[in-house]
């Protein structure tokens, strides 16, 4: 199975992406694709390549986080983000993996790839893991900040494949994001897609409220994506601010009794936790191919277990999977 | 001046409740009426009843924390939201204090208070505490789910009026909670509301995202009530992930090297910056009278900060400052 992976986005590109997917390369049964600058890349994997099976793309261009996606892909026909997702277009990669510009992402796959037919927008599905061994799920974190009941019920459906195939619920619980656990409390919006999720096969257990997210009170969590988005980013600034206190009790312990304070911390596992440097990342649902999207901060174990996410994504045949269902 | 206190409601009621009044009436200038069961309440008294100034006034019907609050107002007069509204209505008490259904309170404010004219929709202002000293307020926190762009415009100088007289700040930094910082990035509703800001004479500083909250890049964070309850509960949910692994931590010092581990934990003061129960809680603006609403799990302490929250709101005379500022 072959990953391409975009080595020019994301904050520690490309030294700390290229650790990473070679770590992927050495752990997982992938070979990869590496996009981003030839030389740069030749430089950074000479040592690998004899060993590894590493391939090298060209893809010079850089679309920045904060530039416009449209006119982005558009202007930047050479930026990896652009030449991934046209290799998985072309299958010549399984699967694309980028810490990129999310919207350019999705504006890319749209364009190269195309939405699977019957999927009226496709969503991304953000693995969130805080507290629990396994990852929750939370659908759409980001594409849609608009959205109608009938988007909403199918991202409930993408979540609930996802869910079943990659984190192996069988009938995963289906939780909709809301103000209030009563079917009558949310906006006009949750309480007409509440309405709409009781009628389905999925296993709907209402409304969830956003201190259930944690303990994991549903396994996919369905909301539309400017709320999923604001949800996702605040879990994000709280792990960071759960981290870096914890460093500080590590330091303090570590003056005071003079013990291997933060070491044992480490050990602990707390901070991995909350800590999204450790996330496989995300996946867009509902195109015709598998990318995966990643922090912005990924470092080199981020992007690994977003690479063997990708490979987990593909090789259970998830695009396939959607299509039947949404064919039906 | 008289705070009223809803001496039934919430998790602790009324043991903490009435602690936390006791302690509030020792600490701050305030004269405390205690509103439920009279014979209760004149038990828990006793010992105090000669040496401060505690009033008790009857209300023994229970609002749950599901019952529908217009239907629950309606069917329980004799209860203290219905009761506590009241008196403040009838200017016997200067302030109301509750720890029950946020959606009854604020029924019953609506009810016997009134809307301040020229207020469209009244919002509730939440003080979070997360890592700084000074608190961000967060509003609307749950009051209006489906909101229109003027609402937002509103709901931000209702919160700078309140942000300048409660935590003192001056030109308090608005920001626009999205999901992106750029002016195009946002739901309809929030984009049209990012134009309106930019109109007026606040010190609007933009979008901000969830990762912004807690490192309080603005002071007052405007959002719809929906995204706000959800922001808010999530925020909760991980504070109390947080402090659950903080005690852990202090669990393992302690056993691993017979260290005060968690003494020294609570020191630092980590598990109280996130810990709702340390709250002032959040405040009702818009409607004719001080009332403020604090968490359903509130202790002593937090019962007793949300005194010293309702008596300087009260004091600041935030009513009559909304009434100058919207009768413009």
């Amino acid at each position: 199975m072959i990953i391409a992976i975009d080595a020019t986005s994301g904050e520690y590109a490309p030294y700390e992406t290229v650790k990473g997917a070679i770590k992927a390369a050495q752990e997982y049964e992938v070979d990869i694709t590496l996009v981003g600058n030839k030389t740069m890349l030749h430089v950074l994997c000479s040592r690998y390549r004899n060993k590894l099976d590493i391939n090298i793309i060209e893809a010079s261009e850089v679309i920045g986080p904060h530039e416009s996606p449209v006119k982005a892909i558009r202007n930047k026909p050479n930026s990896p983000i652009v030449v991934g997702t046209r290799l998985v277009k072309e299958k010549l990669a399984d699967a694309f993996v980028s810490a990129g510009n999310t919207g350019a992402v999705l504006a890319a796959a749209l364009f190269n790839l195309g939405k699977i037919k019957g999927v009226d927008r496709p969503a991304i599905c953000s693995l969130l893991g805080i507290t629990t061994a396994e990852p929750v799920l939370l659908i759409d974190a980001g594409a849609n900040a608009d959205c109608r009941p009938s988007h909403l019920v199918q991202f409930a459906r993408l979540g609930a494949i996802y869910c079943q195939r990659i984190i192996g619920i069988s009938t995963p619980r289906i939780g909709l994001l809301s103000n209030g656990e009563e079917e009558t409390k949310g906006s006009q919006l949750v309480k007409e897609t509440h309405h709409l999720l009781k009628t389905t096969n999925l296993n709907f257990i209402g409304n969830i409220e956003g201190q259930d997210i944690p303990t994991r009170k549903a396994d996919v969590i369905v909301t539309d994506g400017f709320t999923g988005n604001i949800v996702l980013k605040t879990i994000e600034g709280m792990g960071d601010t759960f981290v870096n206190s914890l460093r500080q009790v590590g330091h303090v312990f570590s003056n005071a009794y003079r013990l291997q304070g933060r070491a044992l911390l480490q050990d602990l596992g707390l901070a991995k936790r909350v800590d999204y440097r450790e996330y496989g990342g995300a996946c867009l649902l509902g195109i015709n191919g598998t990318v995966i999207i990643t922090h912005g901060r990924s470092q080199a174990k981020a992007i690994k277990n977003a690479i063997g996410l990708a490979q987990q994504t593909a090789a259970q045949g998830i695009t396939q999977l959607i299509k039947e269902e949404t064919n039906e």
